[in-house]
């Protein structure tokens, strides 16, 4: 049997906290753990919807996804500083928003924005995985509280959104890479999954060697298994 | 049977066309075509490696996308002119760097850049894919160019390498789809794999509803018959 | 007798090309090419004016100069990456909007505004030229766009607008000077002219040694020469 | 006597809490907070200096100071999306890394550089004296950790550092604003001192009306008292 | 007695000079010196105020400040050129807005934006407090020009504004110091006054050592004497 | 005969004023006024190269042309607050450079640099030609300093350079337009000289109708008058 230097089996995810409500101005948020990894989500829920869906009488959902620079082990520069964001970052809030929009129903969110930010305040592999779970529940109670100010046409959340990483390391597909095993894995995948197990992303990338059909299938079920876990965990935090 | 606006069986590429040295200056270059989708890709092989990568005996691959400004139907503004790559430029660019160095011996390209532009000068959906397609054209003529050099430390490439895409309209899954298909699909996946038949990049998202593993796997299936075809169009074109 | 490297007269154009309507979207289109110059020229008509310009029932006419990053012999960055316009990007995207404008009756015209866009694919000497001389191949469809469909107030456009490089080297004045030329040149000098005859811009820059008016006299006739044969070229494409 | 909203006498600070070591990987870090202001601070310790400074055998000490978006009660833009670092910022940056080199005996503390960033994790009045206060925290670590690696030429700390904001609120002056008091108060004044009780910065605004000398000297004492206590709880803190 | 390098005494302020109405063009305008620092100083008025402030009945004053390349001994890049206002620019523009701001009644105003450009053409220590002392008189004209077309609800002028720096070299409070005594200061403040003698602003910082109270007060009192001094100057320059 | 508004004859120039040594601290520098136009010129003389001119014993020159915000009617935003260089900026700034750069020896010049700064202080037309003529004071003086130290080898300067402006209004063509005749030019010359008469630049641009050789040949020879007129005055300016 495979031995993690963790400890963990390979199917297993990492210890998840989710703190929610760490923050008293936003109208949701959450401060997510997935072992070492901190990622804190805040959802700002404003009336009105950006020029170019004006009138069409839906909501938006965004994310802003961000590294503070002591996040990782060598400081990172400030994107502020540099003077521009990053292809990474770009990517992955672009990500974060398209995920949560999967959830979504536009119509019934009303002409409301729901702007999320995802902090990392410190990194160990996950980041975008813990991100985009972490925001879902930030969306939620910025949901609710449109729901209970009437601003709402019915129930915007068709669904719940979870992510987890998955990736293969000496041939051996495991769930939640940490950091050390992230820089190992030869196929590095994740995978945002709907809280009634089906799938709103795939994102797999043969970081060595190119992967197979069976590797790929190996991975989509270790990825589900966690993101199953992942939404009872989310069910929980939210008291329902 | 499933028609398509533009005649096609639901299996069939576009036509694809790939003019070789299309230009006179650069190590590799064509211009690929996929139905009206116009790519011009052009690799500079040029000693030396960026600093972070300095003394380790290893070479770089890297690439750029960007679409000039009336390659779609409305004209977009010049990112120069903003002052900010966009973050589906970014996106793009990393997807096509990262899907060509997975063909790549780096230790055998010797300490030299390969730098790929892919410039979209017509736009009709999978620019991202005819991108990636004729990059590997103008990469695989870049490398020459560097073996004729003896500037490399035997063979740096270890497959060819090529992209499409393929998505679910009104439940149907489809290759290769142009703008008016790509608006409406329900999942949208690009799938890049090797001359060999591997996949280097899966990436399949949800547009409208969530997709099933069913689903999933049929889109690989016609994704893998795209990039075969597409596979024995580029090893025509390179005369081999 | 002097001969030139590519053995042309002095007074001789190198080979032009204008393939006309090359993109699909545009109102305009054309890819043109000076020898081995090629720039493709794109014409986008759109209703409307800029905000200073509004409620004075004029239109404008505006363009945009660029070059692809292998468009040389040396790939140079691109500007969106470094995150502004370089200096002769800049002047040249205004001395081609000049020049257009120099032939457009605005109020013609009415509140629409024709923007044009000129890539550079390839540059081997007289880029600005070539770009002037195609963008009007742009510009005249994108007015007769306009026209067919009622737009405009009567003819927007007064004359036609080519444009020619001249120079003088070893103390021999040449027209229409390729790179390995334009490098050598003591004087180089751009000249816009009507269809008509007359000049819209002249530029003459001692590069080497500071010019006397016989030699600023001989490089205008040289161009107008240039021009009208250029016209020729125009008129033909344009199917006139 | 005055009562103030939250019950505080006017001399008396809002509870404080510095959680240190709140994060793995930097070399001193602390989470501070002063009421329901929190800030997270961290520094990182690398060897080497600014280019300007080398061959001088003298360390460097710097800070950034940012605010993330939903730090505030409405969303605020992320200055990395901006593409500039605001006014504000860049002000309170260069406060933060004045005010902690007042304490550093740079020849001391080697050709090494210690960069702390104060990240405004939410913000309720007073982040800059909270993020001084807290700096000086991961300050005192990161130079302990220099020390342990023998990096440094004797003490580099030749005292602490803390700092508190002071203003008169309908005529009385008060210690350590929270926001709703800040936006009320006439005269806003940020004093920064040492644990021995000298002025390190002294920065007093009349945001309504202008003050004079009496006005001054009893904010001044209140400061004194404020950052005394603050001094007391970083030994706390530092387990000194 | 102490003699400091240009014979004054230390309480002596450098020559001072203002020359009205420099500039043809703006409502306000001096050129401005404090011994061989010269800053131009003009105000344009213009009806409107920024979009936050609409609707309000109040007016609007903001300044910028900023310093040629040549205008130190050593030649500064330009920050247009860098593309980014540097940190120091950024907040003596603040600053000099602020202290304005609190001689103006913005109700009287009226609907109005007043924008002071303070340039330093030559530096030699002291240029914000030029700046701010400078500004404060083409304030006045650019007022008394609302004033003339009946612009103003009566008078926005409550007060006026001079500012003066001073500091402690080796041990001695010196008033208006040139840049050789300001690089050598062990502290320095700057003190911004209403002609009727309150403090607006006093920014005090510890470059080398840190000050008490009684250092502290020295420095005040030495600011407060050059300032009456200043008022006394602007009167009469404003022909009052 | 025509009269102009402010009275000149049409091959009359504006009253031209130039104080030498406005700076202490340049190495050259003038204020030069063309009636209202008044620019301040700097030259600035380093040793050293940019890195693309490093050891082929050559030296440079370079300009930078700005405009303060309130040089004109209107207050215009600062380049660095917009944080780009204008294309207007830009192109002048590459004028003034290339100009002068036709007088110098860069050989004879050693590996120095000589940046020289034309910042318009106010506006009323031929602000560009008002650099030039100043920038060559500035240059002259850095030269002077650069030989004085011996860091020359032989006489850097070949010749003077001054520039004027020409244009046709109302059919006439007049020398040296001011602000209210250059906007009703129908064509805008600028024409930059040597000292013994020969041309360095030609820049005529038709503003309203095209222009004819005979139009040109008589703005060419009011053009040398002027500038004929300036070379005394620089002459006369430099005590030679």
């Amino acid at each position: 049997m495979t031995t993690r230097e963790d400890g963990r089996a390979v199917d297993q995810l990492r210890d998840i906290s989710i703190q929610r409500n760490w923050l008293d101005h936003a109208q949701g948020s959450c401060l997510i753990e997935f072992g070492r990894t901190r990622v804190l989500c805040a959802a700002s829920a404003v009336e009105g919807v950006p020029r170019w869906l004006k009138g069409q009488g839906k909501g938006w959902v965004t994310a802003e996804y961000a590294m503070l620079p002591q996040a990782t082990h060598d400081r990172s520069s400030r994107e502020s500083v540099k003077g521009r964001v990053g292809g990474r970052t770009h990517e992955i809030s672009r990500l974060v928003g398209r995920s949560l929009r999967a959830a979504v129903d536009t119509a019934a969110l009303g002409e409301n924005t729901i702007t999320i930010d995802c902090d990392v305040l410190q990194a160990d592999g996950g980041t975008r995985t813990a991100a985009i779970t972490g925001a879902y529940i930030a969306l939620a109670d910025a949901v609710a509280h449109l729901k209970s100010l009437d601003a709402t046409k019915g129930e915007p959340l068709r669904d719940s959104i979870a992510a987890i990483s998955v990736g293969i390391i000496d041939g051996v597909p495991m769930l939640d890479l940490p950091y050390v095993e992230d820089v190992r894995a030869e196929t590095d995948m994740n995978v945002v999954m709907t809280g009634s197990g089906s799938f709103v992303e795939v994102q797999g990338t043969a970081e060595g060697a190119p992967f197979d059909k069976a590797e790929l299938d190996a991975l989509l079920d270790l990825a589900a298994g966690g993101c199953a876990e992942l939404t009872r965990l989310q069910v929980e935090a939210l008291g329902r």
